[in-house]
């Protein structure tokens, strides 16, 4: 299941960026599962990675390699998430970044390593490294569509996003590709994503633009509250437009804007397509007296088990909303000045339900694919949103089935 | 589905509390869904109830009543919760209390209201209060197995637990019962839990014994980590054993051990009749710095979909596990030092898969219905054990079609 189309439009290649995929066989045959990506070398390349302390041993790595040297190229291998693996796990990320240097004649440092897939499985670097010649011959600008297929595992298809900002006449443009569909509760960043621009930023505005981009963004979502081991989100500004951003330029606005609309619109491809979703839910919350208590209500809601199945079930549950609400920690909370819309459904006021609502109006406003809960707390001007899925029996059935 | 034989053995009734049960088609026809419960004058009762803000009428009035007078009587029904129910809600919750006492020459505040159900629909006041003489009639010291059934909504089996202790050569007695199955992660008190013992304690001390008993049995259970609007736990000590306990005699420390054991019998009984379950977990967490910590991980592994999903398919899938103890929020967790047991097979440790470990040892230790899981952060010395249960697409199935 995944919910809406999925239809990806025309990407536009990234001067400065060229991406090669390739099947290795790490876990499965006839199935691509390795992607390389080179970036050109006077590109910024800025990484956040996973805040799960038990990291996968190639987030150690490219932590590292990203703090020490310009970064070059990007291994991205599925099926395989080189976690929970000691330090076998760190030599093993650490001979696939030496394979590449070695044919590219860069430094080791120059490559990060990225994995995801099953936990606790030795990384079968052989296979890995047999691949990269091919991966190398592949290098294409135009590979963005096949790589953002080859960095899947439980997803059901590709999310990938291009955008284009003129800024002071000239044309800049952002292209995106994301995965995950599971074990999705990013905190700093989310399974993979890959991010490049033509602008030309500095690399501390890079990355605090990343990291405010990736706050509204992917640390927004939450399929299953289950926070990674392996996440990663990379943005690389190859600077080939020659457009140079920095916060004084009269387009920098526009061109965080644009940005900041290419990492929404995948991290709501990947609620989208999250593990058994049918259906994509935007939980906002306003009235708050701080963001803080606004992220706990959203979030306590938008795990709630209770309210994921009657999400599933097109079930105007509205009594389980109210008690997500009740137990999401917010002091003080008066009951009765709190109101529940679902779309434009007012469902629950003064404590209990409105005398406006009717069950067909809510079992309406259920029925869609995408549905908006909006819970206004009544005590201050603070809102923030977050996006979720619903919990099927799709997503006992994978996770049940699948050793991730 | 539901895990172990739950046989209750003969359950002993309590001198000066008398039961009774009946049929009043609060939601469904043909079923028990009210129960009345009688003190004797003189007995102390203690109550503790859900923190959920949004809490239902009944505990309301409840609370107040409780607060004021000397409780003689409880008045539970089941298939509907009047909760988010508004001003309505407390008036029709009082008008129950009224018509009890009425027809027992007792103060309306000393009538307990208790409900369980779905949330939001007005209670059928007439109905309950056309059931009350029957229930009168028929109170009986024995009435407590049936009571057990009569308080169940998605539950599939009674939850029942007597026991005695012998205190300076006096037999005490405890029998207790309990209900619910989903929506369950207690906050100070689990869905609705009525114990009794014909010891006799001052209302201060019992207070204190139901709060210390109550928060190492019903607080420590999780189902689905959402908590209730109705939670309610009552404990009762008739006095009628002619055994006086208080803090400084000789059998106290005997008596809480006893009654200590009929509510984490109770408790467990709950987990095992969870909504969907096929697990019964035991999550003990060890070598924490602070209780704290280690209820943080044992809650974060006890309520993470991807390691409740690997329980159901008993499939031994460490690397979910460690996943979630990295991301449980454990600051400066060294995870080299962390060890994960399944039963008693060592899973994991130096951050990565045990050596000793095999899959076929990992596999039988999870195919059993009681599994316990054992993490030791190897920071300190507190420990936490929390108890939970799988998710199955049976939990989907009863939350997607049951509206509770």
């Amino acid at each position: 299941m995944a919910v809406g189309s999925g239809v990806i439009e025309q990407l536009k290649p990234i001067a400065g960026v060229r991406l090669a995929t390739g099947q290795a066989g790490v876990k499965y045959h006839s199935r691509d599962d390795v992607v390389l990506i080179e970036v050109s070398p006077n590109a910024e390349v800025a990484c956040v990675f996973t805040q799960n302390q038990f990291c996968a041993a190639p987030v150690t790595i490219a932590k590292q390699h990203s703090g020490d040297t310009a970064s070059r190229y990007l291994l991205i291998n599925t099926g395989n998430a080189n976690a929970g693996t000691g330090q076998q796990g760190l030599e093993d990320a650490l001979t696939c970044c030496g394979a590449v240097a070695d044919l590219l004649k860069v430094s080791t440092k120059a490559v990060l390593p990225f994995s995801t897939g099953v936990i606790g499985e030795e990384l079968p670097v052989d296979k890995i490294t047999a691949a990269l010649p091919g991966l190398i011959d592949g290098l294409s600008a135009n590979g963005w569509l096949r790589a953002a297929s080859g960095i899947m595992t439980t997803d059901t298809r590709p999310k990938a996003v291009s955008k284009t900002v003129v800024i002071n006449g000239y044309a800049v443009t952002v292209t995106g590709i994301a995965k995950g569909a599971g074990m999705i509760k990013p905190n700093m960043a989310t399974l993979l994503a890959y991010i490049a621009t033509d602008a030309k930023l500095d690399k501390t505005l890079l990355q605090s633009v990343l990291a405010r981009c990736t706050d509204q963004s992917f640390n927004r979502i939450t399929i299953d509250g289950d926070t990674s081991t392996n996440d990663a989100c990379v943005l690389i500004a190859s600077g080939h437009s020659g457009v140079v951003i920095d916060e004084d330029v009269a387009g920098y606005q526009q061109f965080v804007d644009c940005l900041s609309e290419v990492f929404i619109e995948l991290a709501q491809g990947l609620v989208r397509d999250g593990e058994g979703a049918s259906k994509f839910v935007t939980v906002q919350v306003n009235g708050g007296a701080d963001s803080e208590e606004c992220l706990k209500v959203a979030y306590t809601i938008a795990e709630s088990p209770l309210v994921k199945t009657a999400l599933f079930a097109s079930d105007p549950n509205w009594g389980r909303l109210l008690a997500a609400i009740g137990r999401a920690g917010v002091s003080d909370l008066d009951v009765d000045g709190v109101t529940v819309h679902i779309g434009d459904v007012l469902i629950a006021e003064n404590g209990s339900r409105a005398t406006s609502y009717t069950e067909e109006a809510g079992q309406r406003a259920m029925n869609k694919e995408d549905i908006t809960l909006v819970i206004d707390l009544g005590r201050g001007s603070k809102s923030e949103t977050v996006w979720t899925s619903d919990l099927s029996y799709d997503y006992v059935k994978i996770n049940a089935e699948y050793r991730s």
